[in-house]
């Protein structure tokens, strides 16, 4: 099984929840993802990213991030600008986001 | 379209970030999510839930509450916790739990 799981630093860092559906129209949006999240893990202070996408074209996606100053620098990339662009106009019906501060964690069984 | 997006009060509230890889076992799983879901709706400091299980049963969860006192009696409450003993035992190959404070948020487009 592919790890797709993020790793657990010590807390306190941070975590940028993104939650999309997905619109009809997907033209281009796969390389694109490849495209960002090889730029993410190229970014100072990522951590990891953990996603899922169901069959209904709804995704969760957590990205976690050492300080909230590395999720600004994320936010303002000149590339991802433009990927925010093309998602806003043609690849999300709807999305949310929100940035949180981790504070505990724990994993299992 | 079915809402899958949960509220968004205005910050600070928490979030209960929940990912798992489901293990082969999935006997008892569904209707479990179900009574967990609707009990989860009724506890105090419910905000909502967003949640996406993908093709290969890696899920992403995130649950938000109004307090870490609210999260804390979730993770308390009888009929939870053996649900959490179940997919301990049964349905998880693993999993990981993060709490965490939301700051600030947006929607779109």
């Amino acid at each position: 099984m592919q790890n797709k799981f993020a790793a657990m630093p010590e807390p306190p860092y941070y975590v940028v929840i993104f939650t999309n559906q997905a619109s009809s129209t997907n033209e281009g949006y796969a390389p694109m993802l490849d495209i960002m999240l090889e730029l993410a893990h190229d970014m100072p202070g990522f951590i990891g990213i953990e996603s899922s996408r169901d069959a209904q074209g709804f995704a969760v996606t957590a990205s976690y991030w050492k300080t909230e100053d590395d999720i600004r620098a994320w936010r303002n990339h000149a590339k991802h600008k433009i990927a925010q662009s093309m998602g806003k106009k043609n690849w999300y019906d709807h999305y949310q986001l929100r940035v949180a501060q981790v504070s505990r964690q724990y994993d299992g069984p």
